[in-house]
């Protein structure tokens, strides 16, 4: 079995080997630029990890694998369009580098690249695979929809928080695993013990993320703490708090979510005083339960599975990695 | 054989049968929206004649012929948030009656949709439609690309421009065209046959569309006259005068570019000055010739297809019909 960075190695080559069918380049260096910008590569690295897992080779989930990147590069292309994000990566975002019309077409048709390499999948599995993908696809739209319905909301439940993220963030990874174990030739028990399992990673991920923007070690995050709490995003923090809170406590917390800081030092005092109240009420700990009881739902899936359990250790050691990783 | 109406009619009802596998309203109403305000449904109603033609019956082409409608629904939403259109139709576009945001998610929606109908191609057919349906897509997107860029210069030639509404509208329709011959189990040299045939129809209709903007019968248009006048827009007639005009005439066509009129009476003064140029340069009868060469080269791929020709003069009329067309 291969670790995560070997196969991380191994996407990162195809992905460079990225050829396009279309010679326009005013289309292509946008999304050549948006790959360039790197991350973890988890959405592929799982694909393949679950295809090996099943069938002792990756190969022939690697372009699909590919495709599932592009596909999550798509969307947050948009994403950072619909959120007039200037920066990713600490580098500009594509609206910002060159302008919205170049975001929208250059989506479109980077969504149109994940799909030709999706379309690589092996003939006895592609049909599952790609009625797997457009599920996901319309999911992860739907939660892009809620995330931005709920900025408009100030009554989000905890439920309907969670729920959002199942949509934008963790079917994706779950379709990730399930894709490379039907292309691995898994039964569906184990295709789909895979799926629950990237449920239930994927929740624990963004609960981690929200908790990673206001109590990350600086020197080891990579990018400022309190970007969420700056711009009010309704975190899983913040709707905790807003639940939890009472009295004087909810009144502080309101008056903070109406400020709209200037300065640096504004800022800072914005940050402080939310923090404060998040530990006022406890909401570390209460989350890392809740992201721990997602982790253990995550290797309970795991268990129930009809495959050598050793073959497993890569997917149990990654999912423990992202639980403590520190950026 | 049924007649085009008969086809437009069981297309209808795909489409107001369309169900969301995905239970986010406010993705779904306007792409809703953009269904209900119609159209001729060239783009599907060509895949089930194609299918018609080759295996007798339509119903195994449906789907994806749904499919491919949605798919130019989708183009259409993102264009005119990219060209910031006000209207299609008659009616406000979807940024313009919701926000810019919507368009781009829903627009992504619809895109994902488009896949959820095409995959229902039968699976004999199944990869090749997919193939086919990526190439094209990503080839309608660098038409789009070209179409954007050609905004910014004045030196376009006609051989650009041509290769440009080949990529933007030509492709779709051979696409159609190819996609239904496939699933009604066509042999690929009728397949390609019919492909060719679409990329001929595809120019000549959209130089029907350049030339019905000057010289439609205002009564039978539906829109206004001129529009493309008032906007610069480089179509065929506008590339063909900067390349023909000289001295005097071209000064004045340059003119006439510079102008931004505000009043209705400048408008109509606009439109009548550069109409007066296109007639001095003998621009219609010049470009009706052009059309009609890519009419008779569609005809003439009919002629080398193998199945009986009776069944291919639906074909033929819709394309004499497309080329009469006064709206």
């Amino acid at each position: 079995m291969r670790s995560a960075t070997e196969i991380q190695k191994l996407i990162e080559e195809q992905i460079a080997g990225i050829t396009y069918s279309h010679p326009a380049p005013g289309l292509f260096e946008p999304i050549a630029y948006i790959l360039s910008l790197g991350g973890k590569r988890l959405r592929p690295v799982l694909t393949a990890m679950a295809c090996e897992i099943f069938s002792n080779e990756v190969t022939p989930s690697l372009a699909p694998a590919v495709g599932l990147e592009l596909f999550h590069n798509f969307t947050l292309l948009h994403d950072d369009l619909m959120d007039r994000a200037d920066k990713r990566r600490g580098k500009l975002t594509v609206h910002k580098k060159w302008n919205d019309n170049t975001a929208i077409l250059s989506g479109d048709a980077l969504h149109v690249l994940s799909l030709e390499y999706i379309l690589q999948a092996p003939p006895q599995a592609l049909r599952e695979v790609l009625e797997l993908f457009t599920r996901t696809a319309m999911e992860v739209c739907a939660g892009q929809q809620f995330d931005m319905e709920f900025e408009q909301r100030m009554d989000v439940t905890k439920e309907e928080y969670l729920e959002m993220i199942r949509l934008k963030t963790a079917v994706l990874l779950a379709c990730c695993l399930k894709t490379g174990a039907l292309i691995g030739g898994a039964d569906s028990n184990d295709a789909d013990a895979l799926y629950r399992f990237g449920i239930n990673i994927g929740l624990a991920f963004q609960l981690k993320d929200d908790l990673l923007d206001v109590y990350a070690d600086t020197a080891k995050f990579g990018k400022n703490i309190g970007g969420d709490i700056l711009c009010n995003k309704k975190t899983y923090l913040l709707i905790s708090a807003l639940e939890l809170a009472e009295g004087k406590t909810k009144i502080q917390l309101l008056e903070q979510l109406k400020r709209d800081p200037v300065s640096e030092a504004e800022r800072a005092d914005k940050i402080a005083k939310v923090t404060a109240i998040y530990n006022q009420l406890g909401l570390k700990g209460c989350i890392e339960q809740t992201m721990n009881d997602y982790y253990k739902a995550a290797i309970l899936c795991l268990s129930g599975m009809t495959v050598n359990k050793e073959r497993l250790t890569v997917l149990s050691q990654l999912a423990t990695d992202l639980m403590y990783r520190e950026s």
